[in-house]
């Protein structure tokens, strides 16, 4: 699990934090010992063991805390009750993930119209949650209730999470789905084929400004020129209410090879300097609403988001 | 030639003109008859193999005319006498192009300022050309000025030609060059990295709506949203005066394999759809001016294109 979380095999901070969880019960489930105290120590180096895998991300010691705290609040039971309640909170995590999902899903399904045309970009869908993920959630809960509309899908360079992940999971279920290549989405706008772009985020400051994908900024100006909609869906977990706005979210450079040699071959001169930020910072003025599992926060401003996450 | 046209080891619609024209010498070159109608039967037959290399690109079938009407011209000349000839009008066909591009090059030089950054989209210089490029040409005279700037180059999506063709001349050149991934041109214009947009242009319709690579449009939108000028570099013979505005501009819809497939490796799944159109059309009023080597038209408008071409 270590390695499937370091290689990127599970990515998306929920199916992270979900992994990690899982990861603790298949670490502890053949200790031998009877031994209280020996098997904490045990299970303290799974969960340090794990949390090695992908340091920066904020689900994984969060899940770990958590299975760490269950097994140390039982004082007085012995090994194999503690092991059998590590799985019942793996499980826990999982399904209230699952059931976040779902309520972002029937919080935002409404906004799909019949035949309307809906914009995504990068992969915020059950490939990197426990379930119907964020963004694609209410795409998911409008399928399950007969709707018909298409999905455009960036295909989201460097790493191609678009044309990789969420065209493949849009696929399975049966929606109309077309992958097109990041540049071509202010062309589609101006034909009038995107009625709607949702996108996941990141993280989102107090005041709406929402970090999420490279690309995601760039959409949201062409939806604003286009007068199209543009939606955010996360959970309410994903608001820092500690950062006042997107200026102070910090920025994750990545190695310039993932767009030198993004897919597997050379694809510009070896020498070449090469740009390669993970995110950029969409402004919350060009944010018309936030999908939570809460409800939607519309208009996005900073007294909209604290009385939501009140 | 014909293959390296077909397989578009040449490309550009200039260097496929010129290498036409180089190719009708090097059909000919070895007929070692010397009936008149024998070579100009032998001349015919090669022009129409070459023509068949590429049936869509306009500077083909132009330069090909071009030596057909020399050669038939010289109605009392003996055939090594038209075969030298020949070789004399492929040279000025390139030599035309050479000279257009420097003069473009020398019209656009001064929107380039010292320290600047300027962000351009495809590639429009010395590998579409015979020489200095169209949307390239100024930065190689404001370089050849000694003038330090920086260019941003996006890798341009499905083909790759920012980063496999014009990050590789201008590397070449010595001048300060960067790849960005299509999806980060927004951001670097939010940051204030982007004093100035130009790009080449594929067919100008008379009110200066131009259709140029896929992207270029949306990058119109972004460079207005953040205030940055967006010129056009192209000679006068791009402008379609028989159209009169980018909506009868037809637009190529390229095979969907480009983005599924375009490094060689399945980035999408094999059963998706994908939208994979060669070109958009930016509107004239997106436009700051087009640099042609006329001068520079500024504003872009019907009457102020008219004066220039006429």
């Amino acid at each position: 699990m270590r390695d499937a979380i370091r290689q990127l095999r599970i990515r998306g901070a929920p199916a992270i934090g979900i992994a990690a969880a899982m990861g603790v019960v298949l670490g502890i489930r053949n200790y031998s010992g009877t031994d209280r105290a020996g098997f904490l120590r045990h299970l303290g180096q799974v969960c340090d063991d794990l949390a090695g895998a992908r340091p920066t991300a904020v689900n994984l010691p969060w899940a770990l805390d958590r299975m760490r705290r269950v097994a140390r609040s039982m004082e007085s039971d012995d090994v194999d009750a503690i092991k059998l309640t590590l799985l019942e909170e793996a499980r826990r995590i999982r399904d209230e993930d699952a059931a976040m999902c779902r309520a972002i899903g029937h919080n935002g399904e409404s906004l799909i119209k019949p035949g309307s045309g809906v914009l995504t970009h990068c992969n915020a869908g059950s490939l990197a949650t426990a379930e119907l993920g964020t963004a694609l959630a209410p795409m998911y809960v409008a399928h399950e209730a007969g709707r018909a509309f298409r999905v455009y899908v960036d295909e989201t360079r460097p790493l191609l999470q678009g044309s990789r992940l969420t065209a493949w999971e849009l696929q399975q279920t049966g929606i109309d789905v077309t992958v097109i290549c990041d540049n071509m989405a202010g062309t589609l706008m101006k034909q009038g084929r995107v009625d709607l772009v949702i996108t996941g985020a990141d993280r989102i400051a107090a005041n709406g400004d929402a970090a999420n994908k490279i690309g995601t900024y760039s959409l949201a100006v062409l939806a604003e020129a286009h007068g199209v909609p543009f939606y955010v869906a996360a959970p309410s977990s994903t608001f820092d209410l500690s950062i006042e706005d997107g200026g102070a979210i910090p920025i994750e450079q990545r190695d310039p090879e993932e767009v030198r040699r993004g897919f597997g071959r050379l694809t510009a001169p070896p020498e070449v300097r090469c740009y390669c930020p993970a995110f950029d910072v969409t402004p919350a003025r060009l944010i018309h609403g936030i999908i939570t599992e809460r409800g939607i926060i519309r208009p996005v401003d900073r007294s909209g988001i604290a009385t939501m996450l009140s």
